[in-house]
C-alpha cells in the first residue's frame, strides 16, 4: 500500500520537554523504528509532520535576538523548520531502514503550499503560534512588530496568525515523480510553507497551514491508499473527558461530520485530524487515526479509528 | 549544457547588509533573473549556494536565546539554513522562470554530505563560523558550550569548526533522478549538512563543508558539462592587491595548482573556488569562475576565468 503518514510535532519533541536536539533525536529514533517496520512490510511511505513546538522555539529565538538579527516572517520560519525537522526525520528514518538492511532511501523536499490570500482566514487570524506572554509584554511586541495577539484559555497572550486551507503544492510534479520512483519522501513539513499566487508570482505569507489538512491534500496528490494520522491518543473518542466517553474503532463520514459540527472534537487537536480523514475518504480514499506506537495495528484495522465512507 | 552553479552566500544577503528577509529577497530577485536567463538559453541547471552570513545569524540567535531555547549543533544549523535559503532561492528562481514563461520548476532538497570523521580536519578545527567576540566573551561562551575559539586577523575571536572534505551525498540517487527528469534542483546548500557514517549509521557532526568543494562533488555526481562558480569578483587575479595584479581569462590546472600552493589565492575566498574548479577539470569536466552579473558571458568564455586541463 502507498501510505501517507502524518506525524504530530509532539512526536518529534515531546510536550513539556526541553526541545534539545538530544531529546528530538531520541523521540525520532523511536518513531523511525515504527515507520521503518511499515516499509519492511512492503508499504511505500510518504511522510509529513507537524512543527508546532519547534517553530514556537524558532519564533522565541527570533524575538530574543531581534536587536541583533532581523526576525524572519512566518513563511521563512516554516522553511527553517522544514530544513531542521526534515533533516532530523530523514536521518533517523534512513538509519532505521539501514538497521533493517532495507535499500529504500529517504529524501526531504522543501515544500511550498499555495493558499488563497483572499480567504476569510486572513481577516480573522486564529492560530496561536510561538510562546505565551503576560499582557504588557504581548502589547510591547505587538507595537514593535505589528503582530496580532489573542488571549488564550489560560489568561496569557499568544501571537495568532491566519490558518488558510491548502490548495495545492508548488512542487507537485517532482513530488509525485519522487514518490513514484520508490523513495521514502518527507514533504510539506509543518503543513508546508504558505504562499499565495498573484499575477503568476509566488509570495510567502504570514500564516500557518494545518498539517493534517495538508496531509489530506498530500494523500490525494500522491494517490495514497491510506492516510494514516499518527498521534498520542490510541483512538478517536466521543464524550472525551466525560463519564460516557467511548473510543471508536470505526466512524463513518456522516458520523464524523456530525460530531465535527457539534464540537465533539477539540479545535487544536483531534478536530483537524478527523476533518483531514473525512476530506480524504470523501475523495475516495481510506483513512485512520491512532497512536504512533500502534501504527502497524492501526494499518491492519486492529487499533485506532478507521474512518469509513 | 548541464550546469552546476555555485552561488556565494553573499549573493543571497550582501556583506555589510542587515540580513533582513527584504534584503535577501531583493538580492535573490537579481540573482534569479540571471539564472533564469541561463535556463531560457536551454541549459539545465543545478544550483548550490553558500550560507556563511545566514548561518552566522542563526548561530547568533542560538546564543542570544540559549537561556530559553537549547542551542542547536552545527549540523542542525546547516539544515535550518538549507530550509530557509532553499525556500527563498527556489521561490525567487521559480518566479523568474514564470516571468519568462518557462515551464521548468524548481525543487529544493535537504542534502546530507558524508565526511570522514577521522580526517585531520576534526583535530584542527579552522573554519570560523558565527559572530566575532572580544576575548572575555569568547572565553565565557567556550566554557559554557565547549566550543573552540580562535583569534582572527582583526584581533577578535570567533568559533572555529572542522571543515572536512565532502565524500558523497546521502541523497545521491534521488538527486540524480530529479536532475535527469529536467527539474531545476537546489541542493547541498551551505556545502551540505555534514554527517559521518559509522557502522552503517549516519550521525551529524559539528563541522562545515566548504560549499565550493561540495559544488565540485555535485558537478561530478550529476555529470555536469560545466561547473560555474559565481562570485562578486569579475575574474581570478594573480598578484591580487599589488601593482602587478592581472586578471586571468584562462588558467591551466598546472598553473592553478602552482598558484594554490604558493598561496596566491586567499584561503577564505578565491582559494576554495579555484581548488573546486581544478578538482572538477582534473576529473574530466570544465569549469569557470566569474561574476554573477556576467554569468551568460562567463558561460560563453567572454568573461571570467576558464580553468583548462
Amino acid at each position: 500500500m502507498r501510505l501517507v503518514v502524518a506525524l504530530g510535532g509532539n512526536a518529534l519533541s515531546p510536550a513539556g520537554g526541553d526541545g534539545s536536539v538530544e531529546e528530538m533525536r531520541s523521540s525520532l529514533t523511536a518513531a523511525a523504528d515504527v515507520l521503518a517496520s511499515l516499509v519492511a512490510d512492503g508499504h511505500s511511505l510518504v511522510l509529513t509532520h507537524g512543527n508546532g513546538p519547534q517553530v514556537g522555539r524558532l519564533l522565541l529565538q527570533q524575538e530574543r535576538s531581534a536587536a541583533d538579527v532581523p526576525p524572519m516572517p512566518m513563511d521563512v520560519c516554516g522553511a527553517l523548520s522544514q530544513g531542521q525537522l526534515g533533516y532530523l526525520v530523514a536521518q533517523a528514518l534512513d538509519n532505521a531502514l539501514r538497521r533493517r538492511r532495507l535499500s529504500a532511501r529517504v529524501l526531504t523536499l522543501v515544500t511550498q503550499v499555495v493558499v488563497d490570500g483572499r480567504s476569510a482566514a486572513f481577516r480573522r487570524p486564529s492560530k496561536p503560534v510561538g510562546p505565551s506572554y503576560e499582557r504588557p509584554e504581548a502589547q510591547a511586541i505587538s507595537h514593535a512588530s505589528g503582530h496580532v495577539f489573542a488571549i488564550q484559555s489560560d489568561g496569557r497572550w499568544r501571537r495568532v496568525v491566519a490558518s488558510p486551507k491548502p490548495l495545492r503544492f508548488v512542487e507537485e510534479g517532482p513530488l509525485r515523480a519522487l514518490v513514484d520512483s520508490g523513495h521514502v519522501v518527507v514533504a510539506a513539513g509543518g503543513g508546508g510553507v504558505p504562499v499565495v499566487e498573484h499575477r503568476g508570482q509566488l509570495h510567502g505569507v504570514e500564516a500557518v497551514v494545518d498539517k493534517d489538512r495538508t496531509a489530506a491534500l498530500l494523500a490525494a496528490v500522491v494517490g495514497a491508499d491510506l492516510l494514516l494520522v499518527l498521534t498520542e491518543a490510541p483512538a478517536v473518542q466521543v464524550g472525551y473527558g466525560t463519564p460516557t466517553a467511548r473510543s471508536l474503532s470505526t466512524m463513518t463520514v456522516a458520523e464524523a461530520t456530525g460530531w465535527l459540527r457539534s464540537g465533539e472534537f477539540p479545535e487544536g487537536s483531534m478536530g483537524p485530524k478527523v476533518e483531514a480523514c473525512v476530506t480524504f475518504v470523501k475523495a475516495g480514499g481510506a483513512a485512520a487515526i491512532g497512536a504512533l506506537a500502534d501504527a502497524a495495528a492501526v494499518l491492519r484495522g486492529e487499533a485506532g479509528t478507521r474512518i469509513t465512507p
